[in-house]
């Protein structure tokens, strides 16, 4: 628990240098390290309970539903008749929670690499660990990359709800992942996967960019607001083998009776068109090589493939 | 300084319990007391200068362009030929900078209660305080609300850059103030004020909402992100006796090339549109007393008209 000091958990770590975001902790209520990573649970005094991997806030009770409804509905609601899915990663349940939510729906892979994190949700995050009883959700406890090696033309969607690009989950950011992936697709499927903070890394999201494009001929880049992942926003890189696709525009529209059926927080039809538009500095970034906050600040971001996952020992 | 402890400053605050941002501090620049409010300033080891009020973050040089873009362009592009504009606060200087980009603005008054704010400002923020030795720029120093006390009909823009409802500008947050800007305002006028985030004070937001909609026909809600201010975002309140006025469509879209003439780094046209689109939670928020923040957590959100300013000990 030495992430915790004085009751506040600070979340420190070379991939977001020289900030912290800091929950104060009612109760610290699990702590061990996986055969992959450290994991921790802590009861917050205002965030519900939190699932930290090595140190990184993964998800609170509170805010949760901002990302797992946006990392979901955006891709389902581009595809006409989503019916196989995949995802990768995505221990905690809220993934699979969403994409149930698709009438659709016939069968779910999920391949997540450390059985802890399941049984941990399981037990202090039931809200979001709450399908895996489903009968439409096969669970696989595989390193994903090595799962989706096998799979051709399979999937609708594949969604990857990964931790940062350093420890267990780095291989899900590279090109060679993607080719994996477009292999998996059928023919119109599309892929969706955790894609980083346009303030914080916007060199990993333009060669994530470049190389996707040499890929798939529709790609792009969305983004949800959240307190407590860094900077308080994250976004999601979408691809897609149908050339046609126009991401931001969704081909099934939400009826206000379907978001509250659904118990919608945060997805509706108009945040998803938003959630395109982005600043002027982040849609910029693929035209040149060194963002405003570059230019202002010196060599800020961390090339997130090669950052070290050592936490710095904060004491804020 | 005893905000900053071990390096890093915390920003710990009744307003946004139980969470606190921290940035790491390279050098404290500044930290005196006003006749108003606690000042401090310090260089963060990747923000830039970083200007503190009350132990809270007012603005730092890497993402401050968010905030001031967004709290002008928005109001100002919805207004065809913006003349003539009152900054109430706004002491940084940035607000007036990005004013001043409109080629229609003939003058500013800009009223700041604390001189202090400004001084502090021109040495320690230049690229902010650029301004004020513009001749179209009249600086007042004197209390917002009795300045605004005695104009009428005057102003095409109102923008009220305030920091948060505790201390020198709680009266800032209240209905009178929205009654003496509507006197004060051009039949066709526009006011555009820092209007908190939607993750932390829904209540104070929906409050504002029903009161401003007693006063002017149109009323609208706009957010940027910036990931210093609590929760990674902030709002702001918009409001026009123009009945037909239609805050999400600007009257005046920007062209690149004004984009680049301006430098701007946050706002365009497309973002304009997209800032008035709100997650669920938030849209919702006028129809009911409880939002699913508070449902799910219980009474997180502070009644922010009389919070105590108080600062917690952190030592995150």
């Amino acid at each position: 628990m030495d992430k915790i000091k004085n009751g506040w958990f600070s979340e420190v770590s070379e991939l977001w240098p020289g900030q912290s975001m800091c929950l104060e902790v009612q109760e610290a209520l699990y702590n061990e390290r996986s055969k992959y990573q450290d994991i921790l649970v802590f009861k917050s005094k205002t965030y519900g309970n939190v699932l930290v991997l090595d140190g990184v806030i993964q998800c609170t009770e509170r805010d949760e539903f901002s990302y797992q409804e946006m990392i979901v509905h955006l891709p389902l609601c581009c595809h006409p008749n989503p019916r196989k899915v995949l995802i990768i990663g995505g221990g905690d349940g809220g993934v699979a929670r969403e994409v149930l939510k698709h009438k659709t729906i016939e069968c779910i892979d999920m391949c997540e690499i450390d059985e802890k994190v399941i049984e941990v949700s399981k037990k202090y995050l039931p809200q979001m660990a709450s399908s895996f009883n489903d009968p439409r959700l096969k669970l696989h406890i595989q390193d994903g990359f090595e799962f989706i090696a096998n799979r051709e033309s399979s999937y609708d969607i594949i969604i990857t709800d990964s931790s940062d690009p350093v420890g267990p989950a780095s291989s899900l950011f590279e090109k060679q992942y993607y080719e994996l992936m477009k292999k998996a697709l059928k023919p119109d499927g599309i892929l969706c996967s955790q894609g980083e903070c346009t303030w914080l890394h916007l060199d990993l999201i333009r060669s994530m960019q470049e190389f996707c494009r040499t890929l798939f001929p529709s790609v792009s880049y969305a983004y949800t607001t959240i307190p407590t992942y860094p900077s308080g926003q994250i976004g999601f890189v979408l691809c897609s083998l149908n050339p046609d696709l126009r991401f931001e525009e969704p081909v099934r529209t939400l009826t206000s009776q379907q978001v509250d059926e659904w118990q919608l927080k945060y997805y509706n039809s108009k945040i998803h068109r938003a959630a395109f538009c982005l600043p002027e500095f982040a849609r910029k970034a693929p035209e040149r090589r060194s963002s405003p906050l570059e230019n202002a600040w010196g060599d800020h971001e961390v090339d997130c493939m090669h950052a070290s996952s050592a936490n710095i020992s904060a004491e804020a």
